[in-house]
């Protein structure tokens, strides 16, 4: 690497913000239809691949302040992408989890970014898409654990 | 590549998909302090690196309705994080800027990223960052273009 350590950094953070915006935005084209902000969408894409969730357990994932999550959940029970149901273990604390409209939205809206991403991935020739693809893994092998 | 294309470009999107959550979050966390909103980030942070902009264009940066742009910025100006000015071409259509405390809330959470890339790169041996960084540099410079 040419660049010295910090810069590097600070260029991959770059980078990455970069990419990441680029492949929200075209989520947010698809989900405009819906008339859900992105930030019920990141609650509904916990519930969906990680299964029902507590409120604090969805505060805790996404990074936000517990009445900011009652707000989200309340609003997409009420327009039917989640629904609250009691606890298994503990019947005193809700769970909260994704309806059959709420998941459809969630493949609707990958599907968009997954031919995106074919877009662009195409546009390489295969080994640069190859050499690519391993790296994403390898960096996400990391980040997982963090 | 082992998986068939179609398999992997699911996969891509599923790792960035992990890769740009875990960093997201970050920010949040960074965020908490000043009760700003996803939404409301995205938008300065737009402001931040493009430069002062109409309501329209901001809507089309972020894949939002007008209406929905109006209000966080209504919100941002209100807090001091973002002003709003006469057009310096067509004096009727209002810019939208970020002020000096907007800009030091993003310097504050793309300190708090980089630090957080800084620690997952650091756990690769140097060609494997190196790999992963270039591979970066590729992907993004495609994607700029779409």
């Amino acid at each position: 690497m040419k660049k010295n350590g910090d810069e590097i950094y600070a260029h991959v953070e770059e980078l990455l913000r970069m990419i990441c915006f680029k492949i929200r935005i075209q989520g947010r084209i698809a989900l405009k239809d819906y008339s859900i902000t992105p930030a019920q969408f990141d609650l509904m894409q916990r519930t969906y691949f990680d299964g029902p969730q507590t409120m604090t357990k969805l505060s805790q994932m996404l990074g936000i302040a517990k009445s900011t999550t009652t707000g989200l959940v309340m609003r997409l029970e009420r327009d039917g992408f989640l629904r609250r149901r009691q606890g298994d273990e503990d019947k005193r604390v809700a769970m909260v989890e994704i309806t059959e409209l709420g998941s459809e939205v969630i493949k609707f809206v990958i599907k968009r970014r997954v031919d995106y991403i074919k877009e662009i991935m195409d546009k390489f020739p295969l080994d640069t898409s190859d050499k690519i693809y391993h790296s994403l893994i390898e960096l996400s092998s990391v980040i997982e654990e963090k």
